[in-house]
């Protein structure tokens, strides 16, 4: 895999510093990824998304799938030319959107059968048929697919679904070394140097999570994902089985929590050495108005905003923070204006990229742990598990 | 009013190129100005607006009046520093949502009284109100409070409106007058060097439009309008009744068409003498995939498009014929993405506004009737009415 490599220059405590190389440009960790479902960053043109500080966003691969479809975007030439996004893309397996949006899922060893929520058409995603998907889209970063359980699950049904998991990462590794070497024929493999990340899974069980590290890690990939998080437990366990997962993870791959999180789930997970996040939340609170800054959580619907000449936040350098006022954010979302779903998005996503840009620059500089302190100090209304 | 001003700098038979200034910027005639309902370009931000090319937006006083009402605008310091944008604004009365959009609205010589078609409150727009809340919103043009009347209108319904206008012209300037002498207590007024307009009725007769102009200019404004017309009227009597209105109207004035129009109203309406114009159609056809091209129209819904890999228009040199096919475009319609507004908004915006830019360089050159030829040749399909 010379077009992907990883490579950490710096830690402090558990925290990494790091830089992942890929086939559409280097992305600086801990890094956070926009989630850009259908191919769109909602509301924002991807220049935007650029000038907020990302390096990369997530696209769904369940969504591209049912819409334009795989092939589609393989005979564009992949999803990089097809949505006209030029740096590195991750793209997720399906398998979760499956578990939460799809009709009529059954599951069995093969894979997952299920209706679509669109339009009832019947399909399958097995673990080869997710990562061939994923080839013909081409992103920098594929994952496997896995099996997605709600929280809580019993320890037998979490033991039983670990170890589909594992026998599924097993088929998707196997199926990306034969695409790798040519030997599949009808799949347009969109881009060559595709990294393949595997997925621990095993809930809250501690002994699951290390069975499935040491399976999962056995099999071999460019990087690892945290899976099975962020569905409902508890925000403490969350972090605490996010860092003992991550803790026995290997040092030179690059560790992924998925669908995190709060900005505090940020900055704890990255003092626990995770890499990389993604989450709908800056995105999606900002097309419900609520908004993150430096002094905590602002709901612009607040009749409070309604004469408020101040910006979102006065540390802000976002475009919204430098021309508008709240007065004028909460007018636009008060009477429907698509733009505030832009001007409020623009800013959070800012948010989460700075504080991503900081908690790097901290890492750099050694004071990680006092810009953790004093970040969840001054932005404790943040959480909004508190 | 010396922060306001008009020059015409070239003719080409009865097309004028000019320069208008205001206390916000100087707006190069012929102008088309996009719509901003409600304080914002809908799907844009004021950036995009500007960098299309646009001098001047729109914004409607009736909008503004339910939410956030003119009073607390007037608190921020106006229009501009409310929404941000600091280049000029024309506002309309409120009069033609009055008769579009209010619910039980009654007609006395009086005013306009109605209901919220938001929240049903009792409302009562008189000739002296809808001066004042301009002022209030400072805008940099204000437009006077007339009736609009619905297309066919018998001669002596439209006689009887357009005197009515006559009069309603007078207290309005009458009102302006006052404002600007400062005699009027509790009316804050946010821009100083604001400009009015009158407004020429009469329908489709052409001795009521005369008895029109030469009443209002009678009045003495600073620029006229030429209202009620796009209401319905044939295409052909719609530019007949503009031009020979705009030739009766003052050389040294601006003269604006209100609500057209198609991009063969702009160029046949500038033929005929007028030099400002606002519309909808390219940003309401933007958000319903209706894109203006200089081959002809697309409807970015149509299936041929699934796969085409080119730009909307080859020859357009905006951000979504820059970065996105068709293809792309087409997907985010489909998908119901917000990024699908911005992008076919970004598009028909520049399309109106690379259109004005050419007008007025062939006007300078002395081109503008071969350009005319040709553009209407090559862009036959761009009428909606053809």
């Amino acid at each position: 895999m010379s077009a992907f490599s990883f490579r950490v220059s710096a830690t402090d405590g558990a925290a990494r510093r790091g830089e992942l190389r890929t086939p559409h440009g280097v992305v600086q960790t801990p890094a956070f990824m926009p989630v850009g479902t259908q191919g769109s960053v909602k509301a924002l043109r991807h220049r935007e998304v650029e000038e907020s500080g990302a390096d990369v966003i997530l696209a769904n691969t369940y969504h591209l799938l049912l819409r334009p479809g795989d092939e589609l975007i393989a005979r564009h030439g992949g999803l990089h030319r097809f949505i006209g996004w030029m740096r590195p893309i991750l793209t997720d397996s399906g398998g979760f959107q499956i578990f939460s949006l799809a009709q009529q899922v059954k599951i069995t060893e093969d894979g997952a059968d299920f209706r679509s929520h669109l339009d009832g058409s019947r399909q399958m995603l097995t673990p080869e048929r997710a990562t061939d998907i994923q080839a013909r889209l081409g992103s920098d970063i594929a994952m496997v697919l896995d099996e997605c359980l709600a929280f809580p699950a019993t320890r037998d049904v979490a033991a039983t679904s670990m170890t589909r998991s594992v026998r599924w990462a097993q088929r998707c590794r196997a199926r990306m070394q034969e695409l790798r070497s040519g030997s599949v024929d009808g799949v347009a493999v969109s881009n060559a140097g595709q990294a393949q990340f595997g997925i621990i899974q095993g809930g809250v069980h501690p002994d699951l999570r290390n069975e499935s590290v040491d399976a999962t890690v056995g099999v071999g990939f460019e990087g690892y994902a945290i899976g099975g998080l962020s569905v409902g437990e508890p925000t403490d366990q969350m972090h605490a089985v996010a860092g003992s997962t991550a803790s026995r993870l290997p040092k030179d791959c690059p560790r992924y929590l998925m669908g995190a999180g709060t900005p505090r789930d940020l900055i704890e997970c990255v003092g626990r050495g995770v890499d990389m996040f993604d989450c709908v939340m800056p995105t999606r609170h900002a097309r419900n108005g609520q908004l993150f800054t430096s002094e905590g959580r602002i709901n612009i619907k607040n009749a409070r905003y309604a004469e408020d000449d101040a910006p979102l936040d006065p540390r802000c350098e976002c475009y919204t923070c430098r021309h508008h006022s709240r007065a004028y954010l909460r007018h636009l979302y008060m009477v429907g204006e698509m733009s505030a779903a832009t001007l409020n998005t623009l800013h959070n996503l800012r948010f989460y990229l700075d504080t991503m840009r900081r908690i790097r620059d901290a890492i750099v500089f050694q004071t990680f742990d006092s810009f953790r302190q004093e970040f969840l100090r001054s932005t404790a209304c943040l959480s909004l598990d508190s």
